[in-house]
Parts: structure tokens; C-alpha cells; sequence
């Protein structure tokens, strides 16, 4: 078939492939992160590529290109990754030269890294929800709160590091971040915070049934699915803490359009994509009472490809 | 000298021309608003234009082209303004067609107009504290609290808009913005609400020599000169009012900046030129224990041409 890109989200629990024919997903594979390191990480990403290209119909010598997205700070130029807490193999001091690892396992075939947040938003821009939109954020709700915005039709990088929508200051003094400070979105809408402040609710004795739930599905976390159970079953923490949430985004995301005139913003990430269409329009309505131009509200979208947008983006990123 | 561009900031009270050789002020003029109706302003407009060009030793056939900054609502392509409170003659229901009027009284010149806070920031971004960065803020402080946005070397209007940093959410439920609102900048940093907050703690029994400063001065408003005057004498409520607009920006500021990762702010508008220095100074100093990347803050500036600013960036507009 010939010159076809496959995109690898490449996530701290899930290694997710996607092959792109015409713009649409032909193939997809997905394993487990390997917890022995980085080689063992590299040679999961080619496996993924390899059964994605297979899937798709197509030989090893019809891959183009390969593009990862990696959470953690990316070098793109050098496709290396730093600071990568969630990687297992990935924490030291020196960067992972990831994307040389990758193309050494693949036959030298080249390979683009980026950051998994904007990686997922550029998948959903070029191919999802956010096509023909020249201004846009995605907020991704996931484990922390990430984000990444196009502007004037480019994915916009600032000195670097731009989008961090999730340190947010929305309540000066409130509850404490994942990186110390107070008050930020992260605080009130990711999950590892919701988690924190849900456990220690429960060690003051407020009564909730999530940590039920989650031994009932065998998890060890509050993951998006024991969120989601818990509102289904309208346990009263779960609705307070996320309403805390929903308000916490609506405050973060008026000020972020009442000062760039957005057109869509995307809701993403694990969080996000579980508690779907509903959730996004409690965002809406939380949001659009402090709109200074009420007229012109952005569009408010959910992800067209669901945890796959980091994959599709991916392969945006090498081409396809 | 031929093809001179000369540039008008058209303030509720003051009009300020600028005319630029070199891209350099060689001459300019200022008069009051007339307050008899739009055909009076841009007659003071054309005269304006003319005082400049003759101080600036040219004829007024080496004017080239004209450019506005106005407060309110411009339709760029049409050179109308409408929604402008401080503009007298500008408030009735129909766009005023500026532009066309000011071309009329010069000879037929081109004329191009843009809201003044934009043409502001676009003149200190291009000739005057921004020359060289390519994603700033700036953060206009007078009346109200406005703002613009360069982002990648442009300056950026989003659906239009964009740049209402006055807007942002700082404190949920807090002060009363101009728009009814609560708890954005504009409450606790914007001179019309700081004096609105300052009228009412004095009714309420608080001490302060502000409104005697103002009588003094002659004034009927708490002006930028007003507040300067009474933080040099540490009266006790201007130095708590100013203390609580800082915070607020560090928080406004520190959000966008996480979210942007921009070079520069500047610092302008009446009041941010009257405090000058040793505000932005304050300002930084709240702002950058919250920033999510401290390595990279961004450069903290005043403006160059303080009140001449919108003047200059007028004349940008129009070419010079």
C-alpha cells in the first residue's frame, strides 16, 4: 500500500497503536506498559506498530513514519524524553533517547515524539472533534489536568511548555496542587487530587462508597470507570467533588476564553472521555454565565476518538 | 519629507496625535474631547493630525495615512466604532463611521482604526518595550483592565475580542466587576471599580485622605495621580486596595502565564504608567512563587512611551 504512518500513544499503564489510511484509523494494537525499562518500552512500542501495520493490511516495508506521544518533557528536535514520573524506566536524570531506540527496532524507519497531551490534540484537531477550527484549547482530564491550544491554525508552544491550563489559579488558597501550590484546576478536577482529597474526606469520617467500588472492580485507584459508578449511584461525595470540579472548570475556562476568543475547546483525557457528553455540558453551563462576549461561546466538544486520540495524533505527527 | 503616517489615540477626555519619521515621534499634539458630538471629534481628530505634522516640519501633503486607537467596539474593515460609554457623540445604537469622517477632513487620506488598548500594545510591541518578542501580554490599567496578545510575532484577535485579561476570574464570588460580575481583575485592579470599592469602605467609617487628595487636586475622580499621591503618604486604605489589586494580577497574570508561556508582560495604561516601575516590580514579586515553570518567567516590563503608547501604535497602524 505504501507510506503509512503509525501513531503510538505511549501512556504510564497502556501502550495504544493506531495506523492511518486516508485519515482514518486501518489498524490498532494494544499491550501493557512492560515495567523493565526503557529497551522494554521501546521494543513494546515497535510490537504495537508492527500489529497496527498488520491490521491495516499492510507489510513492514509500507511504514513511512512513526510518531509517538510521551508523557514527560520531549525533545523534539532530539526525540528524547525527560521527566517522565508515570514511565517506568524513565525517571533518571539523563533524557531517554526514545525515538532512536524505536527507529534502531523498526529497520532506521523515522520517528517524531511530542508530548502526549498535545500529541492528543493534535490528533483531535487534524482528524476529530476540533477539524476547520483555527482557535482552540483541549483540556485534558485525566490523572493531572493538561492542555494545549491552536491558535491562528498552528499548535501553539510559547517559550515552550504552553497549555498548562491545569495550574490554573481558580480559588487563591484552595486545595493543594499536585506540584505544592494552592488553589490550581489540578487541585479540583484531576484525578490523582480528586483521589487525595476523597481519601482524606473518608479518614475524617465522611461516608462514601467509592473505595467500595473500587475493591468491587479490583482497582487500586479511583480510575475514571469508579468515578463514573459512584455518580451513577449518585454517592454524595462523588456528586459533591465533582461538581467541585465542574465548577472549579468552568472558572478556569471563562477566563481562559474571555481573554483569547476561542472557537472549541475539546474535552479529553481519561476523566474526561469516561464522564463524556454529560459532563461536558455541566462544564458549559458552569462557564457561560461569566462569559464577557456571551454571544460568542466557544463550541464545547467532547473527543471524537476517545482514548485513541493520542494514537491518531501520533500518526498526525509522523504524517499520516 | 513625504509619507508620513501620524497616529491618534482618541481617549473620552484627552486626543493625543503622534507623527513618526524613522519610526521615531517627531512631532505630536494633544487637545481635549470635544464633548458636542462625533462630527466635533474628528474634527479635533484632523487637527491633531495636522499639529503633529507641521511640528514635525512637514506639509500636509507628506501625510501618507492616518491611524485611530478608539475605546469600544471597531469594525476594522468598515472604520465604524460603536459601544464606546467614554466617547461623547458614540453612543447611540448606530455604528459611527469614523474613519470615513476623518478621511473626509484630510483630503480624502486612508484612515485605520483599532480599538485603543490593541493599537496601544501594538505600538510598544513594535517600537517601543516588546521590540523583539514574539509571544507577549500586554496589561492595560486605567478605567478598566485591558489587554492584547502577540503570539507568534502577531497580534492575535481569536473570533474576535480576545485580550480581555480584565475579565479573568480571580476570586469566585469576590468584588463587583464593571459587568456586573464577581471576582474578576478588573474589580480589584480598574480605577472605576477601586474607586467605587474606596467610596464605599469610607461610607462604611474607614479612614483615608483619598478623597481629600482628589479635592485638592481639583478632581472628581480618585485619578492615577490621586492614588500615587496617597500611597507616597501610606495611606493606609490606597496602600490595602493597591496591595489587593497586585495580588489579583499576580494571580491573572501567573495563569496566563502557565498557559501561554510567553517572553514579556508589559505593564501600561494610566494607572500602570503612573506606578510605574516599582508596581510591576510588586506585581512580578506575586506573581512568580505560583509560576508552574519558574525557570522561564516571563520579562516584566512598563511601558516605553507611557500615555504616548496608543499614539505611536496608531501611527504603526497606519504604516509609520
Amino acid at each position: 500500500m505504501g507510506a503509512i504512518a503509525v501513531g503510538v500513544d505511549v501512556g504510564g499503564t497502556k501502550i495504544q497503536s493506531a495506523a492511518m489510511v486516508s485519515e482514518k484509523i486501518a489498524g490498532g494494537h494494544r499491550l501493557m506498559t512492560p515495567l523493565t525499562g526503557a529497551q522494554d518500552v521501546a521494543a513494546a512500542i515497535a510490537e504495537a506498530v508492527s500489529k497496527a501495520l498488520a491490521e491495516a493490511g499492510a507489510q513492514p516495508s509500507d511504514l513511512h513514519a512513526v510518531g509517538l506521544g510521551v508523557p514527560g518533557a520531549i525533545d523534539t528536535d532530539e526525540g528524547t524524553v525527560s521527566s517522565s514520573p508515570n514511565l517506568p524506566g524513565f525517571q533518571g536524570t539523563e533524557p531517554v533517547p526514545l525515538g532512536a531506540k524505536v527507529s534502531d527496532l523498526l529497520g532506521g524507519v523515522r520517528v517524531r515524539l511530542d508530548n502526549d497531551v498535545r500529541v492528543g490534540i493534535l490528533g483531535e484537531w487534524k482528524r476529530g472533534a476540533g477539524r476547520g477550527y483555527r482557535n482552540l484549547l483541549g483540556v485534558w482530564i485525566g490523572t493531572g489536568v493538561g492542555g494545549g491550544l491552536v491558535l491562528e491554525d498552528k499548535l501553539y508552544e510559547g517559550q515552550g511548555a504552553a497549555g498548562e491550563i491545569g495550574h490554573t489559579i481558580v480559588k487563591p488558597g484552595g486545595r493543594v496542587c499536585s506540584d505544592g501550590r494552592r488553589g490550581h484546576l489540578e487541585a479540583y478536577a484531576g484525578r490523582a487530587r480528586l483521589e487525595a482529597h476523597a481519601r482524606h474526606l473518608a479518614k475524617e469520617g465522611h461516608k462514601t462508597d467509592l473505595f467500595d467500588i473500587m475493591k468491587r472492580k479490583g482497582r487500586t485507584r479511583l480510575s475514571s470507570g469508579v468515578w463514573a459508578e459512584a455518580l451513577e449511584k449518585k454517592d454524595k461525595m462523588a456528586v459533591e467533588l465533582i461538581e467541585d470540579a465542574v465548577e472549579a472548570l468552568g472558572i478556569a475556562l471563562c477566563s481562559v476564553q474571555n481573554l483569547l476568543a476561542l472557537e472549541a475547546i475539546i474535552v479529553g483525557g481519561g476523566l474526561g472521555d469516561r464522564l463524556g457528553q454529560p459532563f461536558v455540558h455541566r462544564i458549559e453551563k458552569a462557564m457561560r454565565p461569566q462569559l464577557f462576549v456571551p454571544d460568542h461561546p466557544p463550541a464545547m466538544l467532547n473527543t471524537e476518538f476517545g482514548d485513541l486520540s493520542g494514537a491518531v495524533g501520533a500518526a498526525v505527527l509522523a504524517g499520516g
